[in-house]
């Protein structure tokens, strides 16, 4: 492959950004890092994502992907070398399936109940344990969602299970993602934690616990 | 390839559904159409999709595929005569990003508008409004998003196009997609309306503008 120019405009504890960078990595992609200040957005992420302005954007030879799941697809096409998606049409519907729920049910019910009190955010704490546990039969009892590789779904989840773990660690002092609970997704959380690729893409856990505390207090405080 | 059985879950108004019936008719795949009653889901959709146990759902030699989008790629990469996604990656993550566009943001703009009133009402219209001049943008002065053929984001986004169009037609007696406001985007739907095999896919006018009226009561006098 021709010479490449290969950038990342991202946010260091966002799981949307780290979700590209593992992605990067395993396919063992030399990239630019561009950390990028979303209280104050740079000319260069309205440039290249006009629509949104959001992170992450990857830059390839000066074209702008941008949505996290978009960006993963792109990459899997276009570095065909350790594939990310599953080959079989059908087994990768299933992974684009769940990602989806992994987003817009498991990621948005976690948002609400940062914001929730009282019996709404009891309702949505069940809630989330009810989708955690949808996701958790899709393992089937497997390590990965990826089957012996870390794969698609995997990297698309794993970065918003942690979020959710150290979260609720931190200022729960109790795991959403609990061996009593969910003891296969709380296995599956371990060993991806535990690869030397994923180690690099962690946010340091002090920097990551002060952030989420004070976004939490934002959200809280911000006009309904 | 060999013999293939695929039956198609949907419910007749949905642009959901549609834009999948489009994607088989387009393909020239046989498929069986079983009308799901939404309001006493049936226990075949139940097995089908016990996650969100929604319309529509492909199920191909007894495996099921649920969500329209992740369905469009489903097909795509399994029958390949008349390709649906553009072929260079890049393209193609441009098609699934503004793909994504529609669904998250005009078509839930579109939802809250049924529901408000007063200045949140003018304020979501012009929103929408807003969002659909970006989509405009986004064909360049083209025909059709898919270029000289219509393809998976002329798919995605016709439906919920047609749809909105009806609804303002026949319930404000004005166009959303006028040839003022959005001159290409009011000539794309037209000409995607003329195509023979979307004709098929188009639900009965009178039929569609009842239903779309009922929809929008029920909307407005659900608890918020």
């Amino acid at each position: 492959m021709a010479e490449q120019e290969v950038k990342l405009i991202g946010m260091w504890a966002s799981p949307f950004n780290r979700r590209v960078e593992l992605a990067l990595k395993l396919k063992g992609i030399q990239y630019q890092y561009i950390e990028e200040d979303l209280s104050n957005k740079s000319p260069l992420l309205l440039k290249y994502n006009p629509i949104h302005k959001k992170i992450p954007v990857l830059v390839h030879n000066g074209i702008s992907v941008a949505e996290s799941l978009v960006i993963l697809e792109y990459i899997d096409e276009t570095w065909q070398n350790n594939p990310i998606l599953p080959k079989d049409p059908c087994i990768r519907a299933t992974a684009r399936f769940w990602a989806k729920f992994v987003d817009e049910k498991i990621l948005q019910t976690g948002h609400k109940i940062s914001m929730a009190e009282g019996e709404d955010k009891e309702q949505l704490i069940e809630e989330l344990d009810q989708n955690l546990k949808l996701l958790e039969n899709e393992l089937k009892g497997e390590e990965l969602f990826g089957g012996e590789k870390i794969g698609y779904l995997d990297i698309v989840a794993f970065f918003v299970a942690h979020w959710f773990q150290v979260a609720s660690e931190e200022l729960t002092q109790m795991e959403v993602i609990s061996e009593e609970k969910l003891p296969f997704l709380h296995k599956w959380l371990r060993k991806i934690r535990e690869i030397d690729v994923v180690k690099e893409c962690l946010p340091p856990r002090d920097k990551h616990v002060a952030f989420i505390k004070a976004r939490i207090e934002a959200a809280k405080s911000a006009p309904k």
